[in-house]
Order: C-alpha cells, then structure tokens, then sequence
C-alpha cells in the first residue's frame, strides 16, 4: 500500500492507482426540494464525482451515496435513486451500493442531503499531474450548463427559495429561474477521455471558480491568463449578476461562468481538441507568473494574487 | 471490471476484491452535540464502516469522511477530524481525504452529519461468503462497549436529549448516560484479523440488533439459536429497557445487546478463538431451519420468523 497526495497506489497489478472523491450536492437540494423535483439532484453528485477524479485522469469504477433525510418518502428516494443510477449507466460506472440514513431531530421539513462517493483508477504513469504544463500552452474552456453545483448560497439569496419565486419565468432563460438552477451538472468524463493523450491538465471549476480551480492545476512558477471576451457567459449569470448586485471579482469567485471544464494543452493540439470538442473555446493561456499573481482574467480587471 | 453483490472485483493484480461501505454516524450526533464532545464520533464512524467491510473478510485501504454543518466552528470539526485520524493511525488505515460542507439552511444549530466511506480489498478466493457453514457451528459474540453507532432516536426518547438529562449520574452504570451512550464503537478488526483461517462468518450487528444480522450471514436452510443466559447483557441495556419500558423483542431488535460482532466457527476452532480472544463467548449455535425461523433466542421466548 502506498499513498500519496489524495491517490492511493494499489501494488502489485500493473499499477492502479485508486483515485477517489466525496462530494455533497449543497444547498442546491434546497431548491429541488422547494420545486419537488427529485430525478436530477443523483445526475448532479454522480457528475460532479466523476468530473473531480477524472482531473487525475482517472476512470470511475463504482459509486456509492448517502442519503440522510427527516423522514422517508418513498417517490422522493425513488426519484433521487433514478437520477444516481441513471448518470452511473450512462457514464459505465457501477452504482454499488449507498446507505440511506433518517434522522428527523436533523433533518426538519423537506431537508435532505445527498451524498456521493466514487472510486476510480488510472495507472500510474497515466497520471494527469500536469509536470509538462508550460507558458504558453492553451486553456480551452468547456461550457457549463449552469451553475453545476457551486453557488446556490449566494443564488438562493438573490432569487428567494419559495416555490413561487423559483417559477418565475426569465425570458432571457427562456425558462423559469428554478428550471434554470437545477440544470444538470455536466460531466466531462466520455467526451474527453479519448483525447487524454493530447491533454496536459484539467480543472474541474467547481467551488472557488475558475480562480479558484485552475491555479491548481498549474505547476509553480505559471499563472492562467483568461479572456473573458474569448466565451459567452450564460445569461443566468448576467441575471444574477444583476439582480443581486454582485460584483465581477466575486462572481468569478463564486461561478464557473460558463466554464465547467477547463483543458490545458500544448498549442498544437488546439485544432484536434476544438475540432472534436465543438462547444470548447480557447478562453485562455498559460503565463509565466509575474509577481504573484495565478490568475488574470482580461477584459474584467480581475487579478487574483493569492489563490489557496 | 466485474460486478457481483456489493463487491468490486479489479481484474489483473492476482484477484483483488474492493470492498466499500458508507454509513453515517446517525442521531448518536445528537448526543454529542448536546455535551459538547466531539472528538470520539470520528472514532465511531471508521470502526463502523471497517467493521462492515471486515465481514467480507477485507482489510481496509483508505477511508474519506464527510462532515455537514450549518456553521463552521473550527475547534469542532479540528475535534471531529481527531477522532478520525486516531481511528485510521490505529486500524492502519489511510485517512485520505473529505469534505467539508456548509449548509445553514439544512442543518441547524449545532446540529451536523458525519458520513464515512472506506475501501478496503480482499483476494477473490478468501471472501467470507459463508458457504462453509453448516448446522452445528458455533456463533461467538464479541462484547460491545455500548449502544455502538444504533438505536440512538429510542435511547433519546427514553433519556431526553438536553444536556442536564444526559450528565445525569447513574450507579449501576459507574458514569453518567450521557458518557454511557458516547462509548465508542469498537473495531473488531485487528483482533480478529489474523484468526480469519479459522472463521467461517461474520456478522456486525448493527441496526436490527442480532435478529437483523446473523441471518445475513447464514446460507438458506439455516437459522442461528442464541441463548441469551451466555452472555452478560450489559448495563446500559437493562437500563433503556427498565426506563423506557420497551420490551425484549424491540429491545433484540434495535439494540445489539451486548454483542458488537458475531464469529461463526466449526466446533473444533472454539477453543483456539476463545483462548485468542478473552472476552468473547460462545453465545449460540448454528442449526436447521425449522419452518420459517431464522433467529431463536433461548432464554427471552424470542423467536423471528421473518428476518429481511
């Protein structure tokens, strides 16, 4: 058994590594439950596992949840089940199993919370560590379906969380606002596993944003210059933006802004990967850091000097 | 990649198995928070879950803990994460990582929820499935410490759940049922480990008490007969039942009674599991089903016919 950085090395075999991710649904759950609708929250903690292990390069094996609720509702854990085992059968991940737990003197009301476990396994030499990461290799952006699963504290603040509120219709959503915030968390994993080779680094732009995220994946010394004018942010975050005042520097701290996946490559594989990627645009490139700074993003002034 | 019952079979290496479990530490929370001790549910939560994947006879690789608050109070969780960490260093477990979420809209006051996962592997050939068992083998029960991570909702409503109720002193019981009903979940793990040659079933008892579990671990056609004069049903036992009124049956069926891990072995392996473990004792016998019943208990006119 060895053990390293958050991987775990299986010997013997050829040699696995045991790549693995927990995660929670968050407050977004508050907002399913306030509409009732159940069949979307399993995709999202699925994906959002998936995506996270993948950034190792990882492939998932299997996946377990927790599912805590105040009292059993049968169709609610039905529905919560049919959203787990249908993000697992179309990534080819094993649901194996989960533990469904009631504690009503936690839980109050319609609370739930969702819980997701996934194992998965790369070789070791496979490993996606970002070493060959240089300045002046490519940040190609994937587009987000919405907020995925960060930022639902600062959205329910500006939207509210009653039903009535969560079904007002937007037109530039062209869907009420609650439709729009439980969109599916996007997984990365099938489009992007067959390009690995022609990928040096990935960022899963969860909590933290792409400021947050992308500095991670950077070996020392580099910095990731944006250009926000490289991507159509999606109107959901204009709206939010403008309906809770909310200023750039925090929006991109709190948002993906559309980017749900960020791929590092050298230059040379930008025509291969934009050519099977249609949706993917260059928002980006890898800088030398200047003073400490890890994150520009041009055409906002926003930069990022320290980033955890 | 191979699927069966729970079981991740790695192909390659020589036959590894991944064994997982996720379970929560339940309303046992509750009683923490309430005393404002918080650095022993880690401990329960990791020797829950190894225990759980140890009745397959796998050791454990790694675990990941998964804490909701409504607030983050660092020495709190800094306490939780102690009990972890002690748990993991002592089963020679790697504490690999986890999660942290903050959800004050779903978990309120000091209330949180404490959710473990571990993997732990086993060869293919040396998975207890239980296929040796036979009528006439031995079921040895392994002492508790307490109440373990199940039946804590009934144990809060006979006891209350308010700190002056829980710090109550109680003789019979040397400590106060506050300190009583934190005891530790104990790990079974090390000690029965190197004995695994001559076990032939493992049974945790955990929710449904010894009713719910041994028939799981039991091939059809058999039944386990317990005979309840052979073990010291502890304290704390005779206590809920006597202040809550409950009676035997429940009482079998929520509580574990005195017994954390059951051991089936061959008659001629009892001697040498009883001489290497102490405080163990042979608690019942392995017979054939007669009619519908899967578990007898001698002793309590106890007698379950359908067992799921």
């Amino acid at each position: 058994m060895g053990f390293f950085g958050g991987l775990f090395e299986f010997k013997g075999y050829q040699n696995p590594v045991l790549v693995s991710s927990v995660d929670g649904v968050g407050t977004k759950l508050k907002i399913a439950s306030a509409l009732g609708k159940h069949d979307t929250v399993g995709i999202d903690i699925v994906n959002h596992c998936v995506n996270d292990i993948f950034t190792c390069g990882a492939e998932p094996l299997f996946f377990l949840d927790y599912i805590a609720v105040g009292k059993v509702v049968p169709e609610r854990l039905e529905a919560i089940a049919q959203g787990l085992a249908a993000a697992c059968r179309d990534i080819g991940c094993a649901l194996i199993g989960g533990e469904t737990a009631e504690m009503p003197g936690v839980y109050h009301g319609d609370d739930y919370d969702l819980v997701g476990f996934v194992i998965g396994v790369v070789e070791k030499e496979k490993i996606l560590v970002g070493k060959s990461i240089a300045a002046g290799d490519a940040i190609i952006g994937l587009p987000s379906s919405g907020l995925h699963t960060n930022g639902y504290s600062l959205a329910r603040k500006i939207f509210g969380e009653t039903p009535s509120a969560l079904k007002k219709y937007y037109p530039e959503l062209g869907k009420t606002i609650g439709e729009a915030l439980l969109e599916t968390h996007c997984c990365y994993y099938k489009q992007l596993k067959p390009l690995l080779p022609h990928i040096k680094g990935l960022a899963h732009i969860t909590g933290g944003g792409l400021v947050g995220n992308v500095p991670r994946a950077l070996p020392r010394g580099l910095a990731a210059q944006f250009d926000s004018r490289k991507w159509v942010i999606p109107p959901i975050f204009n709206l939010l933006q403008k309906q809770g005042n909310v200023d750039t520097q925090e929006m991109y701290h709190v948002f993906n802004m559309g980017i749900g996946m960020a791929v590092i490559c050298s230059p040379q594989d930008i025509t291969l990967l934009t050519k099977a990627l249609p949706e993917a645009r260059v928002v980006g490139e890898v800088i030398k850091q200047a003073g400490g700074a890890r994150v520009i993003i041009d055409g906002t002034g926003y930069r990022q000097d320290k980033v955890g």
